[in-house]
């Protein structure tokens, strides 16, 4: 196989979920199938890094040193609900149920992966809590052994900063039947059951 | 979202099986975590679309004229295998078990996918199968309804040039069990079955 070749294939392995089968897959149909695509492809990741850089507020991508989520007056700054992912905002604003800001971890604490508190850079969420405006802090992270572990050094962290800590709720999904939910699930739903009286 | 995000979710969408979803969670992992591999990528796909051309004798992709395969004197030059994609290339070299040549259609017959005999250049098919060399034309287009279509037209086209004509075999998988295999094969099987004394 011609070098070049072997070096497109190699270098679509670098795209999560894709292994040698889908690489030699997707280098031999954007050669054959879609060439305009894959230039714009590769124009538009050269873009990005070209033009990307991170919100000073909410430590999303965007192209300003301040976002538009960031910066617009319409949503609610005294709640701040610190996330791990971009995409976990996406989700959020399609909920169309909170108008708070965001902080975005970009991952979350995870020794045996080398993230550690340094590399979430947590100084500057603990710089961002300090922030008079914010009144409470709704820790949003994955209800994941590591989501979880990094939701209480998070809440360790800001404590003496004085402010309203949350979690969001934990229990069956929407929609779930008690029949088809996984045990460990049913027994968080029983012992966070809610007064309803 | 900022544009030249959108912009970079938009066109990794353009590769095979890659849908909104997953567009959105590579364009986060390749800007969070890879921007090397990114980099790497875009210039891989940039230099392909430059350096790759076809060859004239198998019609495969590569960097010379003539690619190494076809300009290889060890290989049986007697006969030569008809394939639908350079992938079915790499799974037959794989197999060890065949040393001729090949001519790759870069795709098959599909009228209702606007792909005739001229897209694929049978035309060149057909120049390459007047080689005096070539004694037999072995047919490896893939057992679909296309894939069949596909085989009865070049064995039309050809077959007044003399030469052999082959199909691949069909019949039951190594290691198959009759109990677990389709009907369709299994009837194939019985209707193609072999004298062995």
């Amino acid at each position: 196989m011609s070098k070049v070749l072997s070096d497109l294939i190699e270098s679509l392995k670098c795209l999560p979920g894709v292994g040698p089968k889908s690489a030699t897959r997707m280098a031999y149909y954007l050669l054959q199938r879609d060439p305009d695509g894959a230039k714009n492809l590769a124009n538009s990741i050269l873009n990005s890094f070209k033009h990307l850089g991170k919100c000073k507020s909410c430590n999303n991508f965007c192209e300003t040193t301040i976002c538009d989520l960031c910066s617009d007056s319409g949503r609610n700054n005294s709640v701040l609900c610190v996330i791990e992912m971009p995409t976990d905002l996406l989700m959020f604003e399609q909920t169309h149920s909170y108008n708070g800001l965001y902080y975005i971890l970009m991952g979350r604490l995870s020794p045996l992966d080398g993230v550690g508190p340094k590399e979430l850079a947590m100084n500057s969420l603990y710089e961002r809590c300090k922030d008079e405006n914010i009144k409470e802090v709704i820790i949003a992270t994955n209800f994941t052994k590591e989501g979880d572990a990094t939701s209480t050094f998070i809440t360790e962290l800001i404590k003496d900063l004085g402010k309203k800590i949350s979690r969001i709720a934990r229990g069956m999904p929407s929609g779930s039947e008690i029949e088809y939910t996984d045990t460990g699930t049913l027994a968080q739903a029983i012992s966070e059951r809610k007064n309803i009286n």
